[in-house]
């Protein structure tokens, strides 16, 4: 997907709404644990209920992993699913991958052309030759660490690299890499006022805010510091949404938790 | 598997030789592809023809999760040969993951439990709440990425972080994590001279060094310069030994490749 048909699809749908598929089979409702790939029917079901609301659906890869064969199974039915019927969806594999060149090369196989994933998430520990491998497909998107929304981000992300914080150099570097126009960052929700500062480093890149919900950021902070002419931002909800009630209209539930984030991100986007 | 029966192996079969199992159909033997699963009958052949030579398996992920289902389904048939025909080998996920705590969670059931590995490869980058969920696992082991054996390591592992270089602070700061005594190291052995450094900073801690063979790091340098008096050191061997040759005596070929490394580190064992 190109990024102009995302901010299209952001401006017709009033919404840049991320929808974390962390499916989890002890907080699914239970009447689903009859079926034959409750994974699958779950995701189904909240994809049928808020694929409106949203413009990007997020498989947290480590909850299908969990659960071996079954759960490869359930992401690839899912995106198949997702592919079939709501090609206009951009999908983000957040697997947090990286590893040296050849075997980079190899995820971004797996994740851009096995399972058809617009985008996937990468840690950048290992440099340039780790992630540009990724960068290298066309109108795919790779979705760099960059400041993550939980407490070990200040082990080592906000400290100082020589003059910079370790997170605004990689910013500034990964900026140079070959194919950079194909990179988007995560930058976590809960530091939204280290986003403005952010956006003047990378003033035309697409951030994919975590945190928004169980971790407690503000949309509000988001989108006055982060987003652009272009919007810039996808902001994503797992747990609020998927489990906002275990009862057979779980589904139903969830897509009143979305559309309520959307209807805030609708109003931020008229300002 | 307890850091102790992992050393009596290495003193017992003279080697601490680790091999990669980055299985690549373009590179496997024809013959194979005729096989109902190719993957696995070329890791099975691997692993008639070297278990004896060497103590550890490493399955490169990427591999796997690039054939989908079926990658998959290959890894699970590998792991379940080795679990039951091979206890005695130590098993690396070589994964590199990392995420928040809920998530790293899930990933270290997913390798340590569903797949039974004994240990994975993990990024630092997140920080201690995503590096810890690994480290409550009993027995298992959490390798965590610190100086790697590729170019892009000098884009921030070795830079300057405050006092000290990045991928020192990476080992200092969680050599303070909970439960530490389950991680071990990552360490290139392409830079086998930064070693003595490393040796300091973490005394007892077992290093998987990469890149021995086809990266082209010396194993009489790692040795020299990383080996403790529990030996301390996995080198691992991928590409060299699995495609030695690509006739129907493959098998033989990657035994003889595997033991010329175990000659060798047998002949630093005993210096």
């Amino acid at each position: 997907m190109t990024t102009e048909f995302l901010v299209n699809q952001i401006k017709q749908k009033k919404s840049f709404l991320c929808i974390g598929l962390d499916t989890d089979l002890d907080k699914i409702p239970l009447h689903l644990l009859e079926e034959e790939d409750p994974i699958f029917s779950f995701n189904k079901a909240i994809i049928d209920a808020t694929h409106d609301v949203c413009v990007a659906y997020k498989p947290n890869i480590a909850f299908y992993e969990a659960y071996g064969l079954q759960g490869w199974q359930a992401l690839e039915k899912t995106m198949a699913y997702l592919n079939e019927n709501h090609p206009e969806i951009f999908t983000i594999a957040d697997a947090k991958r990286g590893d040296i060149g050849n075997t980079s090369t190899r995820y971004a196989k797996a994740f851009f052309e096995t399972l058809n994933f617009d985008s996937i998430t990468v840690a950048p520990y290992m440099g340039k030759d780790s992630v540009e491998p990724f960068l290298t497909f066309e109108d795919k998107h790779t979705i760099l660490l960059a400041l993550t929304s939980n407490e070990g981000a200040f082990d080592f992300q906000t400290r100082m690299l020589e003059q910079k914080e370790l997170y605004k150099e990689v910013l500034l570097t990964s900026s140079r890499y070959k194919n950079s126009e194909n990179l988007m960052y995560v930058i976590g929700a809960t530091k939204a006022s280290y986003l403005a500062e952010i956006r003047k480093i990378v003033p035309n890149s697409f951030f994919l805010v975590p945190g928004v919900g169980a971790q407690g950021g503000s949309l509000e902070e988001v989108c006055k510091y982060g987003m652009n002419d272009q919007i810039g931002l996808l902001v994503n909800s797992s747990r609020g949404i998927l489990y906002a009630s275990k009862d057979e209209k779980f589904d139903q539930s969830a897509r009143k938790e979305a559309l309520k984030l959307q209807k805030e991100m609708e109003n931020y986007l008229q300002r």
